[in-house]
């Protein structure tokens, strides 16, 4: 394991960089925007959805990233994702860019956007231009809540993490915020991530530096291809811990990964435990696989399926769910080897040895946290995937999300 | 269209078919054990399930398709799906087969047998085969009511359809008999359907027909691969109508193919509209699509998207969402292009021109038979995909299932 210091804050924790949020008049009375303003221009990586029906702020933000590999300030609103809003949707983002820039005096093409929120209504854009100038003038290095709150839609709580770690004589801070809160159901549920640090790095290299903990995180609370319309992810690094500059076999880039992996990972933890009505957080782990690529489908597998999330919130103990969720993943196994355990407790044994016993895989499912492991006996590799149970309370939400 | 008359009746509609249903102690106190019969043996074709964890009856039924290609009964229970069992499971199903064919004094490699339930716990087949020596002795013409509750699970009502058509001088009769009401979540409930005819067919010619039949009715309210342990539709067509013979060429194949789609689709319907939990039969319809194939991806990703059948039991009017999971559904179109109707009302013209009436919309989804149309402009065909609605009752069924 590497040294990591676990540490306060989120977008902030990171040298340079200030925030806030506010009330701007899009939803009812919550914080519904933020900034994120770095105060040297920063590298800057994104990964996005690759839903077809792309929002009007994917469709910026990419233009932009083929424009500049700088970026100076992230303006995000939620309450409206500006999706399926065609032309004028286009417009009301290029807006919030412009108005952005201009507020905090950067070029436009160093001004990222974000929106989550209802789909397919336009922008009060008057409302959110004037919220961008007020809040230009009240960034701050302790407006980090208020930003992470103005992200928030369902979200019940705020998800920031931040770790501190030397590299050489430096010492680099990499913190983040995020929100989702649908995950629950990971088709479609927006998911924003926000993640700051000031280490010193190419930005073809921060790029791959986030693709690769993307695929250990956010895409192990969703599936490929099942993403909303809105799903961003977007890094800024602006070199003001003055490590020197590292190479991508380095020992400094292994360290850099893991700590942008471990922020990115326990955010995508808080994601899947706040969606939709959830009362539990479930790990799935599945091992003994052929490859890491396999282990994360099966487990993929068995995240998404209704029927294991609603046994869990249960806490019944209905393996034979698992197993049938493994079985269409579209892997290679054999059922015969599998074996399943919840939170330690053996349930299922090689050869269907059923060794479950009934009252103490209700106590084991009864946890606030339940991590479910399948070993397919295939293999040497493992991915884990997580997400939450599935309860009345998501179809509560759900059913009527834009009331 | 074809001359089809819908008539009363099942599994025995059809000439020379007897049935009964009875209950042997799988279930608490409701019929649990099936078996239909015919007079001579049937030309027999068969569709499993995809997933890789195979019932055994599923394994036991694709080893005897490959023995013979001829039929007399089929054996069926609820309450226990025998799968991941093992090979006491496998010894179990066989004996089901042998004390069937036993007490029907019919060929052991004649019966078929299929099995829904919960997964993962071992038969009680001392009770099972003395339930079938018992109900080999009842078969009667109009046991269909009493075999259709037989195989019901979670199902609220039986589901039953038969039609009658002339086949140049025969009168040829389709019934059915189906379960499964977990097709709200896709993923693994059990599906089970049982088509009899008295038409004469060569086996091969069935077998194709059934498949055909099937891909656009069974395989259009759940995801190939998404399938349960247990899924199968099994067809037996034993001659007594006596028509000609015919070829995949011929008019009358083009007849009887529509007779067979038209009862698969029916009884597919039933069971998306009795969904477990459900309040409405949702049909989403994808037109304009270039191909059926892609039409059909597109209307499944609708039909199976959590946040669709939420907004969709709550009378809410978020075709975002619908154009969210057409977007992630996999094919190649233009959201700009798209347009959306509720029961014939236009929500969204192309362009993003919304032109939702909200109040009308809510109407429009208030009634039990919703349909979605999705129109791609952007080809000729079209594929309709059937679901419910998702609701709290469904988390209520499913989070206890086994208790």
């Amino acid at each position: 394991m590497i040294p990591l210091n676990e540490i306060e804050g989120g977008v902030t924790a990171a040298q340079g960089f200030t925030t806030g949020g506010l009330y701007c008049g899009i939803r009812k009375a919550k914080k519904d925007l933020g900034i994120i303003f770095s105060d040297r221009p920063a590298a800057v990586a994104g990964v996005f959805t690759l839903n077809k029906t792309q929002a009007a702020p994917i469709l910026v933000c990419k233009t932009l990233l083929k424009r500049s590999s700088l970026c100076s300030a992230v303006v995000v609103n939620s309450g409206n994702a500006n999706a399926c809003t065609g032309e004028r949707g286009l417009n009301d983002a290029w807006t919030m860019v412009r108005t952005t820039a201009e507020a905090l005096n950067v070029p436009e093409d160093r001004v990222m956007v974000s929106s989550t929120g209802v789909i397919g209504q336009y922008m009060p854009i008057e409302k959110i231009t004037a919220g961008i100038r007020q809040l230009a003038g009240q960034l701050s290095r302790n407006g980090n809540n208020d930003a992470a709150e103005a992200i928030m839609t369902t979200d019940t709580y705020p998800k920031q993490v931040a770790v501190k770690f030397t590299l050489g004589s430096a010492v680099v801070t990499v913190g983040g915020m995020a929100k989702g809160s649908g995950m629950i159901a990971p088709n479609m549920a927006t998911m924003l991530a926000f993640i700051t640090t000031d280490v010193a790095i190419d930005q073809p290299l921060l790029q791959k530096a986030l693709v690769s903990a993307n695929n250990r995180s956010f895409n192990r609370i969703t599936v490929d291809g099942d993403m909303s319309t809105n799903d961003m992810a977007l890094m800024l690094a602006n070199g003001r811990a003055q490590n020197k500059p590292f190479s991508e076999d380095s020992e400094e880039y292994k360290l850099f990964s893991a700590a942008l992996e471990y922020v990115m990972i326990k955010l995508a933890k808080m994601i899947a435990r706040d969606g939709e009505g959830a009362t539990k957080l479930i790990e799935v782990v599945v091992k003994g696989a052929p490859t890491e690529t396999e282990a994360a489908k099966a487990a993929g597998a068995v995240a998404n399926s209704n029927l294991v999330k609603t046994a869990i919130h249960g806490a019944d103990a209905n393996w034979g769910r698992i197993l049938a969720a493994v079985g269409y993943s579209g892997i290679d196994f054999n059922p015969d080897d599998v074996e399943i355990s919840f939170n330690d407790l053996p349930v299922l044994k090689r050869n269907y040895e059923i060794v479950l016993d009934e009252e103490k895989a209700k106590q084991a499912l009864s946890q606030e946290n339940v991590v479910v492991t399948v070993n397919l006996n295939h293999g040497e590799q493992s991915a884990r995937f997580w997400t939450c149970d599935l309860t009345k309370e998501y179809i509560h939400i759900n059913a009527s999300y834009r009331s």
